[in-house]
């Protein structure tokens, strides 16, 4: 747990946004993460010396996002190995650090077999630890890469879909630098836009109830320079009736076999507004989130959230406030809640589906498989 | 402004919900307010004995909500006139405590106009006072009824739309006791129901972004003892999807002549998503709210409020946390936000318009029009 305290804040100078990195500074190498929890009050970095502080880091949701937590799993790995730790209980730690995130699993199983395979080889304990954190970093890399890819092609898509750039695209939820080891997904595409000057303005719903939205895909466009405005997730029908939205991007949690997209609750919504005011709707997603054992929408099991996310509002962790500034309730106490952490989109309402492999358009199960097929790496498992 | 502080909780000996009453204590009489700002934490009385405390209530929003600030406006003149201070200076203070709040201004007007008549007829001014009075108690007692004969339509309409009752209903934003001197619009029609038995569940949209589903509405359903849930507006979508959703009920801020509806923004996105599911959207609101010299939706000014409201989060008023429970921001400091305070929903998507006076459907011009000429009272002013 050595340094989990250690706080060092971040300044205008960083020029990129270093969710995740690693570094090897005298003292021997750390897992540096930028603390989620305290955005965008404030920038901190926690530094991870030994895995229980990465194991912390990733329960107190410091390091969130399906592919960032891969990698942060395998960086784990390398971290226990390099530093002489015992690397199968560092591992197992890891895995059980929040069961339900498979990319944790799959991060931290190919880092610890790149060490065992090593070990296998002959190598020594130096020679098979660098093997773990060459796995680690090659898992950053590729989702980098694949990052890049997908903002390539979800630009290329938008042009052909709307000639003429400015953009107006709206967004849902976090999909940036913050949830990869790239520039994200959807937000990537319109990273991609407005550094070729042809976004002209990124509607930010704040994505109730925890507001990824306003707290960090906000912070991400301020960083980035680009022209953004946050509204209410409901306020986004106006922009749709004023004719101010040209595309809606989002990213995608899961995606049936059949095309169904599982993403963050009000997805949907956007989806059918999108569809009544003729705006294509556009997701943007790796081809590990398509889960072909998912036959369709209707397979997608949606998970209940607590009500008190929905009657309560916790604010942005800010150590300043004092421990005092927790939950503050909302609505009458005892009220029920409905909170369904996603939605489900049936593939009739998504224009396309944008991986780092091409482009789904339409959306059907024959075009997903192919796809599918022509991917090295179908699924996470 | 004596007595402003003056606080009684109330018990759960009070059945009913009092957010505004006249009261004539030994001490001389007072109009007494439920204090709104600080709903659903605390129920906290406000006791009025002058003017100028009535019109601090009015501008921190302890009493709100267009048919309650009339009535608060009538039984201000009268509390003047009763206690002899000076009318004309009152209704003056009054009449600009909310500039926008048109029903306030014609409160303020038909008390005054009683008064003045009884004077100009030779009353004393114990005499004008109580004339006064009777026209504060005559206003309240309309909007009352006006209440009732809504559910009593609404409900009817439900019946027939929905035969069998178990009706599921979902609404946006606070329409119930707290706006009215009765039981209020869409809210009444649900309270009708669930007093009927017919009300299988009441779906509560928080209503971002000043969460008046979240804090009032719940409030009083709470305080009916109906089944009720509170969502994130947003996952709305999900119950459609899941077929939750068998009447959507909502009140109204102004309806043009061709019937579109002005109301808290969030509708507009309700109103699609019913369309797209089948699902009646049904608007309910006196005759007062439809205001023919508006012809249209596009003629209808859409209010944009401060940004802030989006980009910060300010807690329900709660005393005992202290003055330092203000704002906290959410969104990163200088992030621009897009806020309207309502949208328009087109007829096209309305199923019915239910009044006082009946029901208008299809929703048409012209259906609107034979019902203002049927009512005595089309508009306020």
């Amino acid at each position: 747990m050595a340094d989990q305290d250690a706080q060092f804040p971040v300044g205008d100078a960083v020029s990129s946004l270093p969710s995740l990195r690693w570094d090897e500074p005298p003292e021997g190498p750390v897992l540096v993460l930028l603390d989620q929890t305290r955005l965008p009050a404030e920038e901190v970095e926690l530094v991870c010396t030994d895995v229980p502080a990465l194991v912390l880091a990733i329960q107190t949701l410091a390091v969130r996002g399906a592919p960032l937590l891969g990698i942060a799993g395998a960086y784990g790995v390398a971290l226990a190995a390099v530093r002489g730790y015992d690397v199968a209980e560092a591992s197992a730690l890891l895995e059980r650090a929040r069961p339900t995130a498979v990319n944790l699993g799959y991060g931290v199983r190919r880092a610890v077999g790149a060490y065992r395979a090593a070990l296998a080889q002959g190598a020594d304990q130096e020679r098979a630890a660098a093997a773990a954190l060459a796995a680690a970093r090659e898992l950053h890399r590729e989702d980098a890469e694949a990052s890049g890819r997908m903002a390539v092609h979800g630009l290329a898509l938008l042009d052909e879909l709307l000639p003429g750039g400015g953009h107006r695209i709206l967004t849902h939820c976090n999909t940036g630098a913050l949830v990869s080891g790239g520039e994200g997904t959807a937000f990537a595409v319109a990273l991609r836009a407005h550094r070729a000057g042809r976004l002209r303005r990124l509607w930010v719903d704040e994505t109730r109830p925890l507001l990824q939205g306003a707290r960090l895909t906000a912070y991400e466009a301020a960083r980035a320079g680009m022209p953004y405005s946050v509204l209410t997730d409901s306020a986004a029908g106006s922009l749709f009736a004023a004719g101010e939205v040209d595309a809606v991007l989002i990213g995608a949690d899961r995606i049936a076999a059949d095309g169904s997209v599982a993403n963050k609750v009000g997805s949907y919504p956007l989806a059918v507004l999108a569809r009544y005011h003729h705006v294509p709707f556009v997701v943007v997603a790796p081809v590990t989130t398509v889960d072909l054992a998912t036959s369709d929408g209707a397979a997608i099991e949606v998970e209940q959230r607590p009500g008190q996310e929905v009657t309560e509002f916790t604010p942005p962790q800010v150590p300043a406030a004092g421990a005092e500034a927790g939950a503050m309730p909302v609505a009458p106490l005892g009220s029920q809640a409905y909170n369904p952490a996603f939605d489900v989109t049936p593939p009739d309402l998504v224009t396309a589906i944008v991986t780092e492999e091409g482009v789904v358009s339409p959306v059907t199960g024959g075009g997903l498989a192919e796809l599918c097929a022509r991917s090295r790496q179908v699924t996470i498992g």
